[in-house]
């Protein structure tokens, strides 16, 4: 058996044989062997590095007394860095799982998406978790900047993490349990150290003293930063985030101590790495320079065809993360075609497909060369081309010089009805090759992915590394060329095949290439492939939910690219877990697809999808480990959980930021809290339910379940509300008051819950709407939309609540904020629900003008909703129809400013005499302010109707009479102003 | 080349593959490999553990800038452990070198005594540095103790100096040059960061802010070791270490705060190690327990032969200390010849040999097997054997049954001259074998050194490990068991040797074998082969002083077995380094034997004497490489002191701990500078230059060469004086302070250097009298005799000293001390005074009656010493005898308590009259306190002679008549009392 100590040195030993240095870890307390200067100073700068170490993590938040069977206070790191990218990174990281003995092509290995930001150093990367038959071992990072500095040239940074490593290679349920040299168990070395040192790290570390350390070792960095010393420095910096570290798992960092440190280590961080940058410049370099790469020259352009043939171009990546695959498959086909139009190159269907390695563009019938066609240059207008004896002005002459053409030559067109001199040039269209080489090139340059980083190549900048062009028209290869890369008739299958590459002949067979290497280039196809094989795998009874799976499907559809489906199974005893426990772990963290029965209870099987030709049993054995660890993790959190009061739970909020500003969850839940019962209190809705729901509203946030599996919110509360003896109505209140998590979700059904929801949502609102602004364009980090959505809605779905104004309601949670919330973004906030409003309520098929008629209602959504019910069947009644048409033609008659009232004396004409009085009465039944309702509006003012007709008919309203005049627009103001409040009349359309 | 990550990794994979764990080093900073857990608390307990990792070793103390090529602020040390001591980790560590590629057998590979303390740790151990051609590359341990708690079982630590090792394989001359990995250096990696940290460490650490880690860390390990945590503890523990070492570094640990400082660390670290086994002991120790290993059985004793034969006995061991080796030799025969005074086996010649891994006796014609012979068994005595009836008694009865005889084998003898009944019963002698057999294993047990160690044999202790034993009578083994070594016919040669190993057929042929191996087994052989060889190696020109080397001479011959001189040379530039610079590096750190020409003046090479058969072009270029090394070191320093002023080295001293109790260096220093200062004025010898001086003494103590090479303190003392301007006379009074520095060595030749030298010495013993006492049998570990002894010296050597009452010097010196100085102490230290003077004037040659007549005098030793010097001549003076005869004879006569005086009138008798008239005359010329003078003695008193002959003749003193009596003895005790005080009379031997 491979023992983890040799695991260490095989993997040290590989690297080396890369050109690795090997040094050793850090003598400090590090979070990550990224802190280790010979990472995070050595990814500075121009100089080159290759360095391999191992470095014992330590992370005091995840000690467990060395009970947990996967979690360590200090676990080991084996870390590589690459400076620069050395081009083939994923594929020497498979080289060093096979140095372990890994098979890879019997294996499941994918690089799964994983952006990895450090804001403490203000460093951040992209790149992916590979995944090892659904395994998380290793960190995959394309390094991009480290306290705050660009990195040019930009690391590789592989981080194993070695115990998974070793607990999946040994096949060991418990860390302690692994072989970790020959004949001695981890637990044996390292057990006692382990629960020693959790203790120290939950327990036991004296928080006075570690406060004190803290401040000792920020003086300390900041004064060797003044003194030009990046390396004693940094490590300064270290032992700074050691002692945060240690703070915090002992749950003494208040929120303003979270931002406060945070803030300070950055600046240190950063102030380091300027330093570290200047002195390397101050020293030369003394490692020298990474030498830019030379950029590709294209191959010359083959000779000239005729015919039409077909067009493959693949762009080859490493692996995209599924959004950007799909993107990249719609922007490629939007840029080819538009590019492919700019020419004159005949053409027939473009498709593109994307898989997570590739994305493919297949054009047919694609001219040997553009078609021959005369090109018109414009000269001068005539008029001034010639002089008055008919000779050239000067202007054409210098035309013509420029040209290089002679007057013979010249012509006459008309551009926008003006005549200019012309000439007409016959020219060739070039060969496909020639004419396609620039518009490819140009689909490369142009992708652009929402996050994009930088590798090796000086001019390309996307998503992640693309490290291959693949580009024949028929036999031809197509002379593209961008940053390094020059297209050729080469393209990759798996890597892991006997042969992970392919001299492609001809364009014709470059698909089948693919599918005959197991490659199902298109989405559609893969997908079909995911959802009948996982349904061909499950047990008779079992199936897969493909539309309630959907997303996750589209998912795994751009996760791999030979989708091998299989079928794992877990112990039923983890289904006494919550069934949103089980699935949580089994789609966010693995991927896999739930299996149910009939009536939709989880059965204890999933289905994981892998990608190529895989040795089927040893994968879903490695899967099953996997998910049985997780599952093995959630029953121990659950279990804790569980084994915490609420009150206790919720006292953990404290320690959870919400933001720098807004304090902590546990002042967000007060504020949640207040407002709940506050507008219960305006509303007359309160009760015991409400009270208690308040007083542990958001409380599981505080327990470790959650804390792993934020979507377990509110679920998660009622279950441990309930396991805490709770009633039933305010366990139930606890998890609505996080409802609707996102679009067409459940809502609050409970009226305390439905308080506690909109209360949440106000409070998020009103919070940050005042600090980081309401969310503009694609950036919303916070999610105010879609909490905004949910007040709607939740407002919406309970008459009760119909009373209650929204910005009433804002400007209350406003006042809850620990931050002055103004009257402008209040009315901001009005504003954007408005806004919201009627985007939702379009979206229901509402005809536009009718929503906009009962936006003046937007603050109470239900009365809105209501009204625009109220609409649809009275804009069928004729009495409506009169009465509004009357209202609309009154405002169109009366000036804006003319108010309402009139001197009734002055009005003589029987015919207004009788609309007055008509108006006087339907203006008492009204009353002064009727609630919204169209219904009764229309019964009483329909009374109007005759009289107003014949008011109309017989009165001159704009008589030169002033007295007279103003009288009657008045009573016509009085008419107009009715239904005023009701609707915004004038945006309804009656016809 | 192997580069140094080549290193690390072959000697990793070296001691994985000899079963050890491979664990990281620890991520707090240490000062060695030996604080990390692995070792410092796997040492402790019963369980085994076998671990190998490498240390940056961090020592804040030996930062250098990176300018020096041997020192670093962190060195890479590869730290081993096995326990227990596996039986052969000498060989073990032997193939760790061959798998470095070190050619063992070509290089001079040795094992030379080292012992190994941290007081700090409350840890130690012995075993040795280890020597590759000169270079120490190795710390070679077993382990005793750790955190106060003796080691059971022993634990071996074996501690790799990676950077030594390499610089030595890639013969580089400077750290930074060492090629680290490939194509890449030492300084490219790791420079900027001996830079910045060696600033951090001398000059830009703050101290307010190291004091207080200090202390919080210190509190943080007492409250984990309350909490029973000893693995944070021990954490806790290393950091306030290393917080300590920076502030040592930086200048900042005052006497007081370093004392206190070691014994909070000794008791933090002592409670920790305590815990530890606690923890351990709870736990049932998870790794088990050592089990003990089987003792020896010994070999069937051989068939019984006839004749004589050679008997050799060869005790192998580990390589022992020098002087241990040659007490070896003593103790061994010693033992084997009282032991076989025993036995009643004939023998010839006892010799007996020892090398540094053996003692060898030999014995010549040993007889076959003990004469036989009649024991006489002692019955009752003859009066009680019988009744008066003549038959047997009961006691005889009694005795007979005893012995199991009957009646009629009664004899008789006489005890004592009392008859007794016996029994002569004939014993056959025992064989040979039978015989030594006890008497050899004695000698094995009975082996003790100065400093006594364990290894894994359960029944021995001793200097070093004793590994085999090889007994030969004749053709036999004599069948020995001790403990786990059972003798055999084995014996090991050279290590190195093809064969190690050889079955020796008979012990006549043993010397043979060894002698045939290169082994000289008789250190009189040896150190011929050491001074002849060394001789014919120099240059024609050179000459080794054998004399002046003999010490040193002595101490090689005991470090080698098979000697092999050869000459090395280095650069003549060095010779501009003070001799005494170059001598003791030569001398003392590498037992080099330095070369002069005939003048004396060093030449630029020394004589080396490897052990065995080795490339000696190999040796002598690392040998070399190590002198240049060394003096390149020693040249850093030189110019580094140099540049420094005198009394800025001199406040260097407030860093420097004299004692616990007795302050710094510089409270010393400012000590005998008064002292001195105080003593001259008494006796009115001040001068400009001794106050000049008075303020200097010592500081050259606070420079870098002498801290490294204690040895020349004085002598750089001289040199920086004279370098910084000093006057010459004040340099040398400067240097004389520190003479003499051994028995032999030079006296200080000017006044102001005896008045500081004596101060200094004053000082010592006053100081440590009252702190730790006066030495007592062999410890002295503060070189109190050596003090007392130059006092004497320089007190005797300088005759304006002569006034100087060193007790009365004493006093004022015990004045100056911090702590009280009582009067026992002080006449403790006046009678250990007294007793050296003894024993010095004996040692020279004087008659101990003599030696003792003048004892009186001890506090001024010059007085002593003079007189004893007129003692010699004076005592061949008739006069002289004469007088001191008679007052010898007076002193008889005269009671002690009879005062001297008398009533003169009394006395009528002529001769009495006389002898007063004379007494009177006499005394009168001598004065009341006269000078210590005894030839004026003499000449005056000689006038008594005649009148004394006469009143002895004539006068009977002890008259009848009271008063006449008590005026002639008055009369005669006047006489006694004239010399009072001059000699003690009574001591002195006349004939």
């Amino acid at each position: 058996m491979l023992t983890m100590q040799d695991a260490l040195a095989r993997l040290t030993s590989y690297w080396t044989d890369q050109g690795c240095l090997v040094v050793q870890p850090m003598n400090t307390e590090v979070g990550a062997g990224t802190l280790n200067p010979a990472t995070f100073l050595r990814v500075l700068g121009p100089e080159p590095w290759r360095v391999v170490y191992a470095e014992p993590s330590v992370r005091p938040d995840d000690s467990r007394y060395g009970e947990n069977p996967n979690r360590l206070q200090t676990h080991t790191q084996l870390q590589v860095i690459l400076k620069p990218d050395p081009g083939n990174p994923q594929e020497l990281y498979l080289g060093s799982l096979a140095a372990l003995g890994i098979d890879v092509a019997a294996h499941d290995v994918r690089f799964v998406e994983d952006n990895w930001a450090s804001p403490a150093l203000g460093a951040w990367g992209l790149g992916w978790e590979v995944w090892l038959d659904g395994l998380e071992i290793t960190q995959f990072t394309y390094f991009q900047q480290a306290g705050g500095i660009n990195l040019d040239p930009v690391s590789v940074e592989i981080t194993y993490g070695i115990e998974r490593i070793i607990m999946a290679l040994q096949d060991k349920n418990h860390f302690k349990d692994i072989a970790y040299g020959p004949g001695i168990s981890y637990g044996e070395v390292f057990g006692q150290t382990e629960y020693e040192m959790s203790r120290y790290y939950l327990d036991d570390a004296d928080v006075a003293a570690n406060r004190q350390l803290l401040d000792l070792y920020a003086a300390e960095a900041q004064r060797l930063i003044d003194a030009g010393l990046p390396v004693p420095a940094h490590t300064y910096v270290l032992k700074c985030s050691q002692a945060f570290n240690v703070l915090d798992a002992r749950g003494a960092v208040s929120t303003a101590d979270r931002a406060r440190e945070f803030a300070r280590m950055r600046r240190l961080a950063g102030e380091v790495a300027k330093l570290w940058v200047a002195r390397r410049d101050e020293l030369g370099h003394p490692l020298g320079r990474v030498e830019p790469p030379a950029l590709a020259r294209p191959v010359s352009t083959p000779a000239g065809k005729d015919g039409t043939r077909l067009l493959v171009f693949e762009i080859g990546t490493e692996e995209l993360p599924p959004s950007e695959c799909r993107a990249a498959q719609g922007a490629v086909e939007r840029e080819l075609r538009s590019g492919l139009a700019g020419t004159r190159l005949a053409h027939g269907d473009v498709r593109v497909f994307a898989t997570p390695r590739r994305v493919v563009a297949v054009v047919t019938e694609v001219a040997a060369r553009e078609d021959d066609h005369v090109r018109t240059v414009r000269g001068p207008k005539l008029a001034q081309a010639y002089g008055a004896d008919g000779a050239p002005t000067k202007a054409l002459e210098g035309f013509l010089r420029g040209q290089g053409a002679t007057l013979d030559e010249v012509a006459e067109a008309d551009f926008n009805g003006v005549r200019h001199v012309v000439l007409n040039r016959p020219e060739t269209g070039g060969a496909a090759a020639e004419v396609l080489a620039p518009v490819l090139a140009k689909v490369v340059t142009g992708l652009r992915a929402a996050k994009n980083m930088r590798w090796r190549d000086p001019q390309l900048s996307y998503s992640r590394p693309i490290r291959w062009l693949m580009a024949l028209w028929g036999d031809d290869v197509v002379p593209v060329t961008v940053g390094l890369l020059a297209a050729g008739r080469r393209t990759r299958v798996l890597r892991t095949a006997a042969a992970p590459e392919f001299e492609i002949a001809s364009a014709e067979t470059f698909m089948e290439t693919l599918a005959f290497n197991g490659i199902v280039a298109d989405p559609e196809d893969r997908r079909e492939l995911i959802v009948t094989g996982a349904q061909d795998h499950v047990y008779p009874e079992g199936r897969v939910d493909v539309r309630g799976e959907a997303a996750l499907i589209d998912q795994i559809t751009y996760l791999v690219e030979a989708p091998t489906p299989l079928l794992g199974t877990f112990d039923e005893s983890y289904l006494t877990l919550p069934d949103a426990v089980l699935t949580t772990v089994m789609r966010k963290h693995q991927r896999y697809l739930p299996v149910r029965d009939a009536d939709g209870a989880l059965l204890p099987m999933f289905v994981t999808v892998a990608n190529g030709p895989v040795d089927v049993e040893l994968v879903r054995n490695g899967n099953e480990a996997v998910l049985r660890a997780r599952y093995e993790d959630a029953a121990f959190f659950y279990r804790a959980d569980r084994s915490s009061a609420p009150a206790e739970l919720r006292s953990r909020l404290e320690r959870l930021t919400f933001t720098d500003k807004l304090g902590s969850m546990a002042d967000r839940a007060g504020r949640i809290s207040s407002l709940a019962l506050a507008l219960a209190a305006d509303l007359e809705l309160s009760s015991a339910t409400l009270n208690r729901a308040a007083a542990l509203v958001k409380f599981d946030q505080g327990s470790q379940l959650v804390t792993e599996m934020t979507s377990l919110a509110g679920l998660m509360a009622r279950d441990y509300a309930l396991h805490a003896g709770e009633p039933r109505a305010v366990a139930q209140a606890v998890y609505e008051a996080e409802l609707p998590r996102n679009t067409g979700d459940d809502l609050p059904a409970s009226l305390p819950g439905a308080l506690l929801s909109l209360a949440d949502r106000l409070d998020l609102v009103a919070g940050l709407a005042a600090t980081v602004g309401l969310p503009t364009g694609s950036s919303d980090p916070f999610a105010v939309r879609r909490a905004v959505l949910g007040l709607l809605a939740v407002h919406r779905a309970h008459p009760a609540l119909a009373g209650l104004s929204l910005t009433d309601a804002l400007r209350r949670a406003a006042a809850l904020q620990p931050v002055p919330v103004s009257g402008e973004v209040l009315a901001a906030c009005a504003g954007f629900l408005a806004k919201r409003l009627e985007q939702t309520l379009t979206e229901e098929g509402n005809p536009i003008d009718r929503v906009r008629a009962v936006l003046p209602h937007a603050d109470r959504p239900s009365v809105a909703s209501n009204l625009l019910a109220q609409l649809a069947s009275v804009t069928a009644n004729p009495d409506f129809v009169a009465v509004a048409e009357a209202v609309q033609r009154a405002r169109r008659i009366v000036p804006p400013s003319t108010p309402a009232g009139y001197d009734a004396g002055i009005l003589k004409e029987p015919a207004e005499v009788a609309l007055h009085s008509a108006v006087v009465a339907v203006a008492a039944e009204l009353g002064p302010s009727p609630e919204p309702d169209l219904f009764r509006f229309t019964s009483v003012v329909s009374r109007l109707v005759a009289p107003l007709a014949t008011f109309f008919d017989e009165v001159f309203v704009m008589a030169d009479d002033a007295e007279i005049r103003a009288a009657r627009l008045g009573l016509l103001a009085t008419v107009r102003d009715l239904g005023a409040g009701l609707l915004d009349w004038p945006e309804l359309q009656l016809r």
